[in-house]
C-alpha cells in the first residue's frame, strides 16, 4: 500500500480495494499516513464517494480501533437509536425508558450540541445532578439495572471517528454522505447492538435540507448496519419546523418529561411512539408495528415510562424530584410573550432561526467545550397550520438578561411566518420515508 | 479570511475573492494554515480548478514569496522559454546561446531531471566543470557579459512554490492544470522577463498525453504570463517519439553542440530553429517570425550560436574543450547496438519506455537528490518513417555496465515497433499548435 496511490486512485474514481483502505487507515493510525494525506483522500472521497465494499472497509477499521462493547449476555436485545439531529429533538429522553419499557435494552451513547442543534447530553444534564460521564462498567450497570443507560461518546469507542472527525471539522470535508455514515454507523456499530434503529431529520433545521440526500444517507447507514450483522431501519422525519413546542436544553427536558406522563405536543408524542415501535419489532418485543404502538401509548399513558425514567435518573445521580415536578426545573430570570402582529394562519416556523437565536443566548455552543446555559429558548404556542388572532401568542421567550431577551424577542418574530386567514402551509409530514434493507418505502402507518 | 470557508467554497465550486485566495496563501505562509488544511484545499482544486482571477491572485503571492530580479536595465529584452519536459528534450542547451546570438537575453532557470523525463541541468552537468549553482548576482553577471546565463532554481525565487509543490507530491494533487500552471508561471514570472515562450510537449513522453489537455495548459499559462505583464506565446510540441536522436544526459549535450555546429537531427534543429524565432520575434529583435528563422539558420550554419555556447561554458565553468570537440565528453563503458530483426518501416518509437531504461540504467532519478550517470543512454538510429532492412542498426545502447546494457538492449528493442514494409507511421506534426494572447491557432510555418 502506497499511501499516494491509494489518494490518487480514489481521486481518479477507481475503486479501492479493501486490503489497500484497511492499510491506509491502519498507517494513518500508526503516525505513518500523515494529517495532510489523509485531508486530502477525505476530499477526494466528498467528490467521489465511496462504494459500498470501501465504506464497509472503512467502518471496520473505526469501529475496530477501540473498544467494542459485547452485550451479548444481557436476557433480551439491545437496541440503540440515532437521530441526525434537530432543533426541539428531544426524543431520546423519552424513548429511552419508554423502549425499556416495552422489553428491550437501549444502551444509548448521545453527543453533546454544536452549532443551531442540541445534544441529549445537554438537555440530560439540565437536569440537576445528572450524570453523563460514565465509564463502560458503570454504563453497563445502569443498563442492567434499569434497561436504558444514557452516556457521552467515550474516547474508548472509535477513537480512529474522533480524529476523522477533527480533522473534517478543520478541513471542509463534512457534508459528505459517506463520511457521515461512517462517522454515526462506527460508533453504533461498537455499543453491542442487536439492531439500530435510525431517525433521519430532513429540512432547513437539519443538516440535510432535501429529501433525495436524506435518503440517500439513510440507504447508506442501513446498508452499513446489515453488513456489519446489526438490522438497522431509519424514519425520514420532519424538521422544516421545530419538533414539540420547546426549543432550549432545559425546557425540552420539561417537555420530554411531559410526553412521558402522556401529554405534551402531539408531533412528539408520535414520533417518540413509532420509535419505540420500531425499537420493539427489531428487538421482537412485539409482532408488528401497530403492537408496538398500541403497547408504547399504554406505556405513556398509564405512567410506566415516566417510571421507568425516574429510575434512569435516580441510577445515574440526577435529582428525581425534577422528573416528579418539571416545574423545580432551574428557570431562566426573564421570561417575555411574543403576540402576533395580525390574524391569519401560521405558516411556517424556522427552526434554524430559533435554533441559532438559542445559540445566540447563550443556550448553545459554537465551539466543543463551551458551556452553555440550559435555562434560555423558547416555548413556541403555535405549529404550522395554528389560527391565530392579532395580539394572540405565538410563544414565550426565555432568557439569561435583558439582551438576550430582545435577541429571543426579534428571532421568535422572524421565525413565526403569519399569512393571510385561509392559507394552508406547506410542510412535510412528520415521518415521510421508512428505509430498511429492503429498500425505500413511503411510510403510512400500517 | 476563515481557512476552513476558503476550502468550502472552493469545494462547493463558489469563486473565491482574490483577497481571500491572497489571505488564505499568506495565512499558510504564516503558519496559521496547516498543510492537512492546504492538501484539502488542493484537492479541490484538481476538482473544481480555478477561475482566471483565482489563479492570478494565486500565482501573484507565490511571485511575491520569494526575491523578483530585476533585469530591466539590460539594453535588451530578456526572453526565456520553458519546456513542459520530453524524453531527448536538449533544446534549451542550443536554444539559449542562439537566442542570445539574435540579440535578446535569455536568463533561464532550469530544473533537474525527475522519472522518465531528463532536466536541462543534468545535461549541462554533463560537460566536465560546468557549474549551475549560481547565485542570482553571478547569474546577473554571466547574463550581462554572455547574454544567457544558466543555473538552477535557487531557493530564493518563489519558495512558495517549492513547498506547494512537496505537498502536491505526497498528496496526490499533482495532476491539475492550473496548479501546474501556477508552479511553472510563479518561478517563470520572478525572472524579471520581457516575455516567454513556452514549448507544451504533447504526447506519451510528455506529462500530458492528450492534445486538448495540452491546449488548456498552454492556454492558462499564456493568461497567466499576459496578465501579469509578460507577453507570453507558445507552441505544442510533439512528444509521442524521442526529440533527436539521443536520449541521456550527456549524449543529449553532444547532440545539442551538433546542433550548434548547424548539423545534428532535422527535427531537433527545426525546433530550435521556430523556439528561437518566437523568442527574437518577442523581443523584437526580429519584426517577423520569418525573419527570425532566417536569422536563426544562418547563427547556427555560420558558428556564431558555438562561439556563444564556448563563452557561456567557459563564464559557467565548463571544460571548453568539450564544446570544441564533443568526443572528449566522458563516454560510458558498454556500447552495443541492437538491430532490426525484420525488414519494413519504423512506424513508433516509444519515449516512455526509452525514458524509464534510461533511468533504470542510472541515467535518471526517481527522488530528487539521486546521483545520475550523464554518460547512459542511447543513440537512435531511426525514426518514425525509416526504412530498415533486416539486421540493419536500431539504434545505440550505451551503458555503465553488462545488466544496464542488457536492460537497455532490451529497452530499445521494445521501444522500436517495425511495421510491414509500406505502412506509414501516424505521428504529431512537430509543432501542431501556436497558443497567444489571440487565442489557439493551428502552426503552419508563415
Amino acid at each position: 500500500m502506497i499511501p499516494t496511490r491509494v489518494i490518487e486512485d480514489k481521486r481518479d474514481g477507481a475503486e479501492l480495494r479493501a486490503e489497500d483502505v484497511r492499510s491506509f487507515l491502519g498507517a494513518y493510525l500508526a503516525g505513518e499516513v500523515e494529517e495532510y494525506q489523509m485531508a486530502a483522500f477525505l476530499m477526494a472521497v466528498v467528490f467521489r464517494g465511496m462504494t459500498r465494499a470501501e465504506l464497509n472497509a472503512f467502518v471496520e477499521v473505526m469501529i475496530h480501533s477501540g473498544a467494542v462493547l459485547d452485550l451479548a449476555d444481557l436476557p433480551a436485545p439491545r437496541i440503540d437509536k440515532h437521530s441526525t439531529g434537530g432543533v426541539g429533538d428531544k426524543v431520546s429522553l423519552a424513548l429511552a425508558p419508554l423502549a425499556a419499557e416495552l422489553g428491550v435494552y437501549v444502551p444509548m451513547m448521545s453527543g453533546r450540541g454544536l452549532g443551531h442543534t442540541g445534544g441529549t447530553l445537554d438537555k440530560l444534564e439540565a437536569i440537576p445532578g445528572f450524570r453523563t460521564d460514565l465509564g463502560l462498567a458503570e454504563f453497563r450497570a445502569v443498563l442492567e439495572q434499569v434497561g436504558c443507560a444514557m452516556m457521552g461518546q467515550t474516547r474508548e469507542i472509535a477513537p480512529l471517528d474522533r480524529r476523522l472527525y477533527d480533522l473534517r471539522s478543520v478541513s471542509g470535508t463534512v457534508p459528505c454522505i459517506p463520511l457521515i455514515a461512517s462517522s454515526i454507523m462506527s460508533k453504533k456499530l461498537a455499543e453491542g447492538l442487536s439492531a439500530l434503529v435510525l431517525d433521519v431529520k430532513v429540512g432547513e433545521g437539519a443538516f440535510i435540507a432535501e429529501e433525495e440526500r436524506a435518503q440517500e444517507l439513510a440507504s447508506v447507514m442501513v446498508s452499513l448496519g446489515e453488513d456489519h450483522g446489526v438490522p438497522t431501519t431509519a424514519l425520514l422525519t420532519a424538521m422544516d419546523r421545530p419538533l414539540g413546542r420547546a426549543v432550549g436544553n432545559g425546557l425540552e427536558t420539561v417537555e420530554a418529561l411531559q410526553c412521558l406522563r402522556g401529554r405534551g405536543p402531539a408531533d412528539l408524542r408520535a414520533l417518540v411512539v413509532e420509535l419505540a415501535a420500531e425499537m420493539a419489532l427489531a428487538g421482537e418485543a412485539v409482532g408488528t408495528v401497530a403492537e408496538g404502538r398500541a403497547r408504547a401509548e399504554a406505556a405513556l399513558d398509564e405512567g410506566r415510562a415516566l417510571s421507568r425514567m425516574k429510575r434512569l435518573v435516580e441510577a445515574q445521580g440526577g435529582d428525581v424530584s425534577v422528573v416528579e415536578d418539571p416545574r423545580r426545573m432551574p428557570r431562566a430570570p426573564e421570561v417575555d410573550m411574543v403576540v402576533a402582529g395580525r390574524a391569519g394562519v401560521v405558516t411556517g416556523v424556522s427552526p434554524l432561526t430559533l435554533g441559532r437565536a438559542c445559540v445566540a443566548m447563550g443556550g448553545g455552543r459554537t465551539r466543543l467545550g463551551e458551556s452553555i446555559d440550559a435555562r434560555v429558548g423558547f416555548v413556541l404556542a403555535v405549529a404550522p397550520g395554528t389560527e391565530v388572532a392579532e395580539g394572540q401568542s405565538l410563544g414565550e421567550v426565555h432568557a439569561a438578561d435583558q439582551e438576550g431577551l430582545a435577541w429571543g424577542r426579534e428571532a421568535l418574530r422572524e421565525a413565526v411566518t403569519v399569512g393571510a386567514p385561509g392559507d394552508t402551509p406547506a410542510v412535510r409530514p412528520l415521518i415521510s420515508h421508512r428505509v430498511s434493507a429492503a429498500g425505500i418505502e413511503v411510510w403510512a402507518p400500517g
